[in-house]
């Protein structure tokens, strides 16, 4: 993570159980798919797993591919709007078809998804490492 | 809304409380953050309101003027995955800042939101025209 991200951001990207992942096509157009991810020693990963695919959903592998990119938004939605939080980290993406770092991220994945117990993931897997964070409402620093 | 866009993709789109829109920035780089939102005519529209908004918090304006695109995503997670699901309208954006059809929109979301009945949003209106969708798992036909 960003030396600068606060503890409060850090451990809501760390609970969460889904996120939004946003990438650019190789035509600059936006693309955004909802994740299971995990962080391993301060990067975000995520896999592509074995549920069934529209021919579009691999989408994301393309688009990080062909510019590098990604962003991860974690939120919180509750009808009291004084409640709201979001988190959201940007940075360099990869995609991770092989190799023993995608290993460990699947190992990640398995720790915190049991759903991926008797299903670890087969597929490629993309590391996102965070740059810049932004979050609302403003977390204060050290909180 | 596209005229192949399922009617259960369609209601899925209209009951949820909060969707995350993707934009692109003037850069390349991908953008995302969460949004209310409403369907007036076919059309969804997201303003910004009056909460406190930090710096960067307009990046979403900036982008959709720089770039004329955005797209929505309104997903459901549980920890049954057999039961999750996305759609994601993409298409043409534009940003309102003043005239009858940003009142219009401000309309709907004030119908949507209780929340917004007492503090009816001042800011700008971001307008997506869905172009195109796509949901998962495969919505059938008609359904």
């Amino acid at each position: 993570m960003p030396s600068s991200l606060p503890a409060t951001a850090t451990e809501r990207l760390a609970i969460a159980r889904v996120g939004r992942l946003a990438t650019v096509t190789a035509a600059g157009r936006p693309h955004v798919v909802p994740v299971c991810f995990a962080s391993v020693d301060g990067r975000i990963y995520t896999a592509v797993d074995d549920k069934p695919k529209t021919t579009r959903a691999l989408a994301r592998l393309d688009n990080v591919a062909a510019t590098g990119r990604a962003s991860l938004l974690v939120d919180h939605y509750e009808e009291d709007w004084s409640r709201l939080w979001w988190v959201r980290v940007d940075g360099p993406a990869l995609v991770l078809r092989h190799g023993p770092e995608r290993e460990e991220a699947l190992d990640g994945l398995v720790a915190k998804y049991d759903q991926y117990r008797d299903a670890r993931p087969s597929g490629a897997v993309i590391r996102l490492t965070p740059e810049t964070w932004r979050s609302w409402p403003a977390i204060p620093s050290g909180a």
